[in-house]
């Protein structure tokens, strides 16, 4: 039973590994997003190394993302014995949630009052310098200097053209770039993925909280990947046959199934030396 | 008494004809279009002589413009004796009534709907065509491939992003490029012209039709073409100190002095034979 068991997490895992180039700063983001997002949370070095183990993160690539994680100011770390306690800064908890509103959504907001605006004319580097500061901030670039924003458009936007109106019209050509084949492939992936996993299902009541807490960071992982590729658009900005909300709902269909383990379980499940 | 009105007419025809590169079909244009948009309305050879002559415009250089517009389907013309006579067309009569509504108009309208189109992206050569066939038909060109039409956009524009919404924002690069110093200026040449017309209009009541013909044309072709040099959009689209309101009111006052002749006492101011 308990072999059966371990061979069916082994495949799960290796199914939603299917995405090889995954970095592993992301997937420790991934796991204190899904586990660890309260002030008080903290996660062992020794529980990192167990969850992470099984999508095949050796130790030492483990130990250099935890490095930069805490010299990028994510993470803050403090000794434990023999091992380190790590948990979110302010600034990594703040990051981890405003991505979490969009990974763990329902549904893709449908704003009813959108704005444009048209950039002052400037030279390409600058352009693309404010360009990508207003991206960053959720915009979505319609053209070369002209940005799609969702709710009435600000007072304080400076030196810019800016128009506050409803029911934006996406055309084809707009549809096809927001949601690229590259995008669209991710999804797919993901959704063949989910959909092997979920016909195989049976056993997670008996699963350990620590192949629990892999594989919801590798469903999530994935999940987010595919997600953060875009902005947060809804359905009528994407090209036809979009399986962002299909995806959706089947995410948060198999984490429903896979119950997340609390902080506490976690640490209990380490073998004991 | 018919010498010093005689010569007020000369200064002030003379003030009026400022601008030196006058088209002399766009005149006939003008003339048409403020005595003669009627379907029935007709002037003869002889009247446009008479009232073009008086802006230095030779008989050769009329007839080639008659001729002109003939061929380019504005009027149609017919012997009448040994004279020809001239009206608009259907077409030139469209063109006329569109061109008057904008000309006549005690205001400028402020409409309380405005759509943002944003064209597919395509190379220059078809862009800057697309983007003439808006602008035609009173767009603004907001940047490149960029538009701004009043009213909700509407549901045949194919290929396009649209948003329609209210209350655009205008930044001072774009005012400063809807109301360019050029466009500035005829307004105050035109502004300067018109201010030194009005102290000295003692005279309209004992001037002739056809004095009163030549006086509304030059005012009319002056403002008609700083007024066409833009599209027809509120004053907050322009930059600061914009003179557009204050010429259209005051050659609405001069305008109003000067009473339309008609078409009959036009014909019978003509020097007998």
């Amino acid at each position: 039973m308990a072999q059966e068991l371990s061979q069916w997490f082994q495949d799960t895992i290796a199914t939603l590994t299917y995405n090889r180039n995954q970095r592993v700063w992301s997937i420790i983001v991934t796991i204190f997003g899904d586990l660890a997002r309260n002030p008080q949370d903290k996660i062992s070095g020794a529980v990192l190394s167990r969850v992470t183990e099984p999508m095949g993160i050796r130790p030492e690539a483990l130990r250099v993302a935890l490095h930069r994680l805490r010299n990028d100011g994510w993470l803050i770390s403090e000794k434990s014995g023999r091992s380190s306690l790590y948990q979110l800064s302010e600034f990594g908890r703040a990051q981890s949630n405003a991505a979490s509103k969009r990974i763990y959504a329902q549904f893709v907001p449908e704003p009813d009052t959108w704005h444009v605006i048209v950039l002052a004319p400037a030279n390409s580097t600058t352009r693309t310098k404010l360009e990508a500061s207003y991206t960053e901030n959720g915009y979505l670039l319609v053209t070369s200097g002209v940005l799609l924003g969702d709710g009435p458009a600000p007072c304080d936007l400076g030196d810019v053209f800016a128009l506050t109106g409803s029911t934006p019209t996406v055309p084809d050509w707009l549809r096809n770039r927001i949601g690229s084949a590259d995008m669209a492939r991710s999804y797919a992936d993901l959704e063949i993925a989910l959909d092997q996993i979920d016909g195989s299902l049976g056993h997670p009541a008996d699963a350990t909280p620590t192949q629990l807490a892999a594989l919801r960071t590798v469903i999530v992982h994935n999940w987010r990947k595919a997600l953060f590729a875009h902005p947060d658009l809804p359905d009528s900005f994407f090209p036809d046959g979009w399986r962002g909300l299909a995806c959706r709902r089947k995410v948060a269909k198999i984490l429903d199934s896979l119950e997340r383990p609390s902080l506490q379980d976690l640490h209990k499940d380490l073998p004991t030396k």
